[in-house]
């Protein structure tokens, strides 16, 4: 859900005091229109921006389909005036979530050919302002949000078990964790992955491992049996190393690169004199 | 200028209601710190960040400053829950603005080696409530930031020329435009490059043309007495063809891409115990 | 966390436009007394109204303190006309969150004198813009958060259920929660139970059951081997049925009232000058 | 009258980023219903939520009307998602409102069947964020918002008159009111209250006095020729006290439990497919 | 009390996204200086907007000073470019708020010499946004804010006694407003005054009457036993026929222009390098 | 365009927390009304004001427009108790902004009656939270909005030039400031306007000159070959002076007072059951 007040300042930021040249009387309609192919996301966002506008969307694509250039997102009916302020944040919103979707698509294409099942995910290395909307487009590209915000699920990371050593760091944050909150565990070295799931881990973040190293934590949790504890491996993996890393066993693969990286998908605006 | 509700918001989307992890008592300092080579930018609003919380900061590089791994951007001291607070909404700005002005850096000195005192500009084609952090890090990068919003500069699109006619158009717009605002006008072929000029253009904007008809649309300009009007090439424009649309003489390049599909840069951030 | 433009809402509703009485010179001190005993909660937000109006603040004491009539929780310095401005506020929400701390402390101790290690958690049922102030209340009096909001955890509701069956709709939810949220399923009787937890549930929420029904339910969880999943009993339990629940063995109990029907503690402010 | 701005946080506070049990299709209908007898309040704010989510509310029931469990106090139609969305704050507002009516009607009936005319006025002791909501819930249940803020009424306190003695701060305070602000005297004995009306006071405040204090500072008034001026009890009056505390001639009495510990009124919320 | 959000905007609308000429370094001083006579108001709010930008301000002068040419009103110390970015807001508010202070004493002045005691109220003709600066500067000038809102003061008006009749109107309202809370009539003819003192007004509204007119209401309602009841004359008064009002006796001498008509008072910004 | 947040603060600020004469039922038409001539502005933000309230409005002028007493600016249905609450702020805010058009209206007519074609132009000495509503009513007044905000278009002011000189203070901004942006240049004397034209200038403000000096540097600059480059008169001119200033051949005449001093036009607002 994006909040008026946000868009209100998508709005506020592009326009200025007095644009000039929106002068334009009549009503017009509009088409969101992709011009390479991709996955959509953001359609949610572009809608609310016209809606601001009280101009009339009809968003003929859900988030999270693949689309050819040329295919046709949104189509939006008002006057004139308002469907031009609200196309340059629209577009800018619904391209940058679809650039998102359409990379995590691309990462999860490329890990699910080698194992079926290993869940792609994004971080909290997000976009300030655009949590929600950046969150939803990696879901849109088939990934999962990983945790949304601190309070979401609690992370137990290295600085905490440098300062009370790995089972007492589990267990002061355990105590602390509502039971509607799992409890991931950074461990750095494969040693320590059935330590953390000993000590009561629901998720061991594999941080910065080797394709070889994840394959040892895998097996080391196996044998000690907390099969069903989650594993996941994070830390510089790339679209060009998620296969490698999806053959080690690990249930999950955050990349970071899928919100603070990826390029934009290319979308236009056409309204009905034309295209602008 | 970051406004005080622009942070609260970045830090809102990353805490959430009940983090259960941040109970640390004490104070720390805190580095920001580059792990590969660019250009910063987005120090200001990193810095608003950590200020937003109370702590303080020292930057220790300036936007535009060209860095290598290991340098640090920024230091602050604070209470620890509050440094550990602000440093993955900080991270995440500086990485994101730098990001761009390394991108803008690159496309500056492709278009700079074949031809000196060309801009290379952005465009509106920014992230959602990042207008000005994303404005301030294509100049960081070297490059112009082109008009800010709608009110910055008046431009005569191409939907105004259909249904008034070019220099009717033209001057539709410049009657209403203040004498402090510029007037660019955008044309679709070489040969209405100097009929904009004539009819009071003080930029002509040549859109989605070839370098072959850049050069001589800018030829025709100045066969016409118009080298004082300015020229920009836009559309589709990438850091491979840049250097190419530097050799056409025109005065202006922009580029989307700069500000909608830039990588961050890696920037990590480092506390007293440790990295996290 | 507070943000500062909800203390700014806060003081703004409570002084209008021109507040004729506040004309007074000079600098004061101010105590936040308890007038009776419970549990302190809301510590934090009043000391972010006072810190909104750059009052030197110390706090004395921390949430969840066990309280005496004629403790101090915080002492704040600063000019009269901000000290005597920020009082009301002040006041009123810690007031308010100590009441949700104290009553939870109340209910906690009723229910782990009968058994140990069971959890009493707050609802969504908060007041409304006080999710996060109430939610760390319940925390103070040694309650459980439950889940902060509809992101944190998943909720399989009676209505999925009608609509889909109980296995399909518990499907539904899991294939689209992360791996980072838990799942909670809603069974209207005992045998449903270890329907919920085969089908993937985390914790099976036992809604509106009589104890015997909620000890059934725990039985026949631990009869079908679903020992490690846990169990929520909800609905209409008060501060005198809980101990009843606790012996049933349930793991948690979730209690509406926490949030929605605890009475203010009663607190007071003295200035220098003496109280108002 | 309800903020836009005010609803929006309300929403945003119970969803968080990603609830994916909120994909629901198709349109719904949803009834706010009571489950135990009260005085209806803050149907208004409960509409406002759904309008903000743009459903189609009516209301049934207006603000201040008593109740029997089942009554329907409005109905919305509109997206299933967004009903779902709106059901819990609109819930939890509607109910804390209601609590306080249905307070408050308590109260008026307990001193109204021992006096007639005598008002039961709220306090500034609101819950913050909620100041307009429970004043006018305190006019729902038949009582008097006392003033709304401190520019409402001017108040003459008791450190005013420590400061400058009982008269002289009087005029201080008068001469700073408008003429269109009624100004209260702070009196914490029987005499001080005809030499605060002799010098100016529209009303009288005694304060935390007993019944029998009460009862011989109207006589003082009436003897002095203070006849018209207000007299209102205020400190620690409850439910089980206000009926002695309206025996005694006192024109008001105020009770700051009427917002800050009354319980919520037990209402649900029904939608076509079950209750949930 | 100026919001840190108010402040936030009004910075914002003077800045925009990017202004090259603010890169300043060092530190500065500045004065806000008096170019004319007349007397100030909102130093309160021009410091406001120096502290937001974390400057020193000393504020030398208080509001409701008469002042001459050459006169600081408050000095500035701070970064430059924070305190050239502040002062365009700051002049502008505390310009405007001086001026109305300016014309509020010359009307004061005006009525006074012709009768002691008559007040100078403003009205509800505020400039949008301003409403708490502006009846703050009335008073700065000697004059009455008025109702400083809706909620402030009942206002029994035209149409609600075109609706009602005039006994039947002021009883409908009587009943719903606070004991805390005055009740005033507006009338228009003389002969209605004592009706509506007589049916419970606190307050005569003597509106777009003559002088002579408001003289007879003055005396009727003299006649009549109500000279405790106050009257105020209202409607197209100007600092012309101020004075002709005065006479008549009425207590309160409303004037839109105060507000919405006020020249702003010629102030400058002085800093250390030279005037700007 | 009006942002809706900034119309819920019109509103809240007029309103307070509890109008008891509000209470009306029914539905009702109001037309907003010219009761003296002069030139409209405004009517878009009073249009937004009913909107926010969900009331129907038609615009029945437009801004700019030429008006006589009893034309009709716009019409307004909706339930009774909207079109009441809107009526004072949109009233204000648009009898504020017409009073801005008329005088700038004035201005024009009074310059363009010696010389046609000079611009006269607003500052930015607005009133703080109405930067964009004023700037567009000078537009409506036939004025030229001169730059909106500090990013619009740069200024090399006094003390810029007191640091580096003139020529290198020009070139220091010059070479930050974006292709887009104009540049001006403050001269003290005539005499400084050739040299500030030849180093770069688009336009040359001649500060606080006599219209013999600025005659004359409009002469030097045609001497000189800058017949191209704009002249702007400024500071402290008047009605009664902008006819001199306007023989002397500048391009602009700026004139703070049409912002920051002009009256309010007299507007009123009739509701069918009458005027209020």
């Amino acid at each position: 859900m994006i909040q008026d007040s946000t868009i209100e300042g998508w709005l506020a930021e592009d326009v200025g005091h007095h644009d000039v040249t929106n002068h334009v009387p009549g009503t017009t309609d509009g088409q969101l229109i992709a011009k390479e192919g991709g996955v959509t996301a953001g359609i949610d966002a572009a809608t609310a921006v016209f809606e601001y506008l009280d101009c009339s969307v009809e968003s003929t694509l859900e988030d999270g389909t693949a689309i050819d250039p040329g295919d046709v997102l949104l189509t939006v009916i008002g006057p004139t005036r308002d469907v031009l302020r609200g196309e340059r944040p629209a577009v800018n919103v619904a391209a940058h979530a679809s650039g998102i979707a359409t990379k995590t698509r691309r990462a999860v294409d490329a890990a699910r050919e080698v194992r079926d099942g290993v869940a792609i995910a994004g971080t909290r290395k997000t976009t300030p302002g655009l949590r929600g909307v950046e969150k939803r487009a990696v879901v849109a590209g088939g990934g999962d949000t990983h945790r949304l915000d601190l309070s979401h699920m609690a992370m137990v990371k290295d600085n905490h078990i440098a300062e009370l050593g790995l089972e007492d760091a589990i267990e002061h944050v355990d105590k602390r964790a509502s039971f509607a909150t799992k409890v991931e565990v950074e461990v750095e070295n494969p040693t320590d992955a059935p330590r953390a799931a000993g000590a009561g881990a629901d998720i061991v973040l594999l941080d910065n491992m080797s394709p070889d190293d994840c394959e040892r934590a895998v097996a080391l949790l196996a044998e000690n049996g907390h099969e069903d504890v989650l594993t996941e491996a994070s830390g510089g993996i790339t679209i060009d190393s998620v296969a490698e890393y999806a053959t080690t066993g690990v249930n999950v693969i955050s990349m970071g690169s899928l919100t603070h990286s990826a390029d934009a998908l290319d979308l236009s605006f056409r309204t009905g004199e034309g295209q602008n």
